[in-house]
């Protein structure tokens, strides 16, 4: 990955404007980011992501290889976790449930993370690596991590009630676009759910320990 | 189609290789669920269920079309969604959120709703029609009519809230199966989420009248 290169013959492109090597592989993942996220895994094409970046097909097999590849490429998150993980633990712990759904609308809100998240939730309802992704997320690497540091009992538990709370809100707002919902703004959603996230944080679970 | 054959011992029966044309008829439905509930609508094919249904695919054409159109023939709930509602409403009112909780996994762990749901799902997210079902089941057809016998404020809102926590359940514990809570008897489900329905139900909730 020597990345930027100024002779745009490298890149092997076919396209009028020939951005070179680093501009066609990030063009690439971004029309594969917006199959994945438009038709889920399953229907998503090799040949149809590279009609989308403008390149031959040979082209994003050079690149990336497989579909299964070039998924997990598209897949890799542009946010830091661990950054989103702390700002949700600090401030008033009170409110540490509406953070998260804050937090998790501003994600699905913005660029390149909602085609992330809707093309990962498009292809974990049939395809395995997809739901593999979503279980860390849930359970590695976003919720899991706030429910560990507030050292209750249940964390994983916890964790997973909550991202089970988000992934629903995620389907009827984002997916399924369920009125009223969809409509409504971030900061109403928050609101309304995040005492909600906030009693899976803290309150006793009635469940063996 | 009359739906009635020549031979008598045939009529209506399940019992041997040849059903005749009613028994056909459902072998090829329950054949379209399986396939659609392993698959999601874009993966199933009118040649893989013929196959499983072991039957020629001109068949299935002749007696339900296209793909579309088998979809939703095979989506038809085996169950009464107005005994449901009815029986949900029943009963001490400080429980309704666990007796739909429990209710709706209920649901999901017998036979042919369990498919019909995880087929709903898998093609949800990709499939308008079966992201249209999806919304009918939360607005007019299970949830809504629990919030509105309710007579609460904002009945809509209430009863997506509730279907979006449904269906993030459903999506954790049946679909990407994220443990511990896949593992869980459906007893504990119900008790750790279900006063979060209850309060999904009755609480106030901070949004504009």
């Amino acid at each position: 990955m020597s990345g930027s290169t100024k002779d745009p013959r490298r890149a092997g492109g076919r396209s009028g404007r020939r951005p070179g090597v680093s501009g066609t592989r990030e063009a690439i993942l971004a029309a594969a980011r917006d199959a994945f996220a438009a038709d889920g895994y399953d229907r998503a094409t090799l040949t149809g992501i590279a009609a989308r970046a403008s390149v031959d097909p040979a082209l994003v097999r050079h690149f990336y290889g497989d579909k299964e590849s070039l998924f997990e490429r598209a897949m890799e998150m542009p946010w830091d976790a661990e950054e989103i993980v702390a700002a949700t633990v600090a401030g008033d712990p009170e409110r540490i449930g509406e953070r998260i759904v804050l937090g998790f609308l501003e994600i699905w809100e913005s660029g390149t993370s909602r085609e992330v998240f809707l093309a990962m939730i498009r292809s974990a309802v049939t395809h395995e690596t997809a739901a593999e992704m979503v279980r860390e997320l849930i359970t590695r690497r976003l919720v899991g991590p706030v429910t560990r540091a507030l050292r209750v009992p249940h964390p994983e538990l916890r964790a997973i009630l909550i991202g089970a709370q988000l992934l629903g809100l995620a389907m009827v707002r984002y997916v399924t676009r369920v009125e009223p919902l969809a409509g409504l703004d971030r900061g109403t959603v928050a609101r309304v759910t995040g005492p909600h996230v906030q009693r899976y944080l803290v309150d006793d679970l009635d469940v063996d320990p």
